[in-house]
């Protein structure tokens, strides 16, 4: 039986008794309106713990003033049953109201890594979701947290902030998961109609040919990104909010491809803003074969 | 025997280990040369928990480029014996580097509470400040916490920021300990000559003329801050920062003490920055007498 916790009090304390006892917590934040993606994440986190806690909050935080916090697709109900269905042990689901009160003011913000690819567009996104993470860990208190690399940024700043700020969780990334014909899967793509979807799926292919061209020998960024420009801009109703090679760790851009390094994009389709990425691998001269 | 621990990782898991056994843990972070304002926290904090753990540990991100972290007194040998001598249980002594790596970039900023007082002539302060505390409440995980009232600005940064972020750990304000003429307890009193004493001791004659004009009636803050600023610029040498009358939560200026009030006030005495506040009580008029 999964049980609901609605109040920061009651899941501090629950989570505080489980480590006293000493059970190992997997924490799974989300937004909720979970899909496959998030289902991954909470199969993976709990075969890491004991007990399995997934939070469905729609953080106003890391949405702009311009951006879709009232609309975000939301269904609680459809929720539960598929946290009950994944064997979820408590389902964390606090009011809006109990995480940020009236007079709420302190802010977890990195100096670096959101100057790159998402957070240029979305200046207040990063410090939300450092901030929403470090709130849901002190409630939580969990060993382990599972993020996807969907959101790969957003990984790489919970690392770095939980790195940072000392935390004592463990944090584990998910590969992507994807509809049958390649779109990464997001909460999102609930908005789309399916006469967009041929160019949402321009994102997926985009990756799959920088990969290609990579494996057969190019090493020039700049022409990839050429290319996979032609491609998206091809689609109607595409708008590029920014496509990048870049260092997997620091995010800034590269021009030769002599390591792995990540291709990131962020393109609208219509009104929704969808992302994806992907390392490109280079093999190493050792590893090449004669 | 107090016992040493100078690594996060050693004192995490320590930490760890004594909440999973059930012992109630006190922190009492300070940034060491201890004196007697230091022993009152650990005293407190002494009597509300089983384990007391003092850090020391001079907060570089605290400190401006024109301030004086290189030369912020130290004396490491002396601070251990004064432990011991108190019973406190571990002293958590991390190295700059441990807490700070090359690539740090994760800082707790406040949006409201540092724009007043200290916060507008050391903008980096409170930031570094809610930042290592963030960091030793992950490392150290304190049931409570004591922090000297001296530092008031500080004391509300860091409830605030606990309440805000989740942490919890309950913040304990401890009363302001003074020298037998009255000097507020500081680290930074190490720096004044002899010479300076007297005009240093007109913080204090400032707080105690204010307290006392208020107690005979007086409800006018700008009349009771112009006789202070006259009585602290007829000594030679100081340099006044701020002088405020204002609210005890918000920080915010009050021009009638119609309620109890926080008097704060920062001057510099020679090169030496000196802080020092007491609340101005306001009688209400159901206690007074008839």
């Amino acid at each position: 039986m999964v049980k609901i916790i609605p109040t920061v009090e009651k899941m501090q304390e629950h989570a505080e008794s489980l480590r006293g006892d000493g059970w190992r917590i997997a924490c799974v934040p989300t937004m909720g309106f979970l899909h496959d993606g998030h289902l991954s994440l909470m199969r993976i986190a709990k075969r890491r713990a004991d007990v399995l806690v997934v939070s469905v909050f729609v953080n106003p935080a890391q949405f702009g003033p311009e951006e879709d916090f009232e609309t975000y697709p939301r269904n609680l109900e459809r929720d539960l049953e598929l946290c009950a269905k994944e064997d979820v042990d408590i389902v964390f689901t606090p009011k809006t109201g109990a995480l940020y009160s009236d007079d709420y003011q302190s802010y977890v913000k990195l100096e670096h890594l959101p100057h790159h690819l998402c957070g240029l567009s979305r200046p207040v996104f990063f410090t939300g979701v450092a901030t929403v993470v470090c709130k849901l860990f002190n409630i939580v208190r969990p060993h382990i947290a599972v993020f996807g690399e969907k959101d790969y940024q957003q990984l790489l700043v919970i690392r770095r902030m939980v790195q940072d700020l000392n935390f004592n969780t463990e944090i584990i990334g998910a590969p992507i998961v994807r509809e049958k014909d390649g779109l990464a899967m997001s909460s999102r793509n609930a908005y789309l109609t399916p006469d967009q979807r041929p160019a949402a799926l321009t994102l997926y292919r985009s990756l799959v040919q920088a990969r290609k061209r990579v494996e057969t020998g190019e090493r020039d960024a700049a022409r990839i990104l050429k290319e996979v420009r032609d491609l998206i801009t091809a689609q109607p109703e595409t708008d590029i909010d920014y496509l990048s090679i870049c260092d997997p760790e620091t995010l800034i851009d590269v021009e030769r491809i002599d390591r792995p390094a990540l291709m990131a994009l962020a393109v609208k389709v219509g009104k929704t803003r969808l992302i994806d990425n992907t390392i490109l691998p280079v093999s190493s001269p050792g590893s090449r074969s004669v």
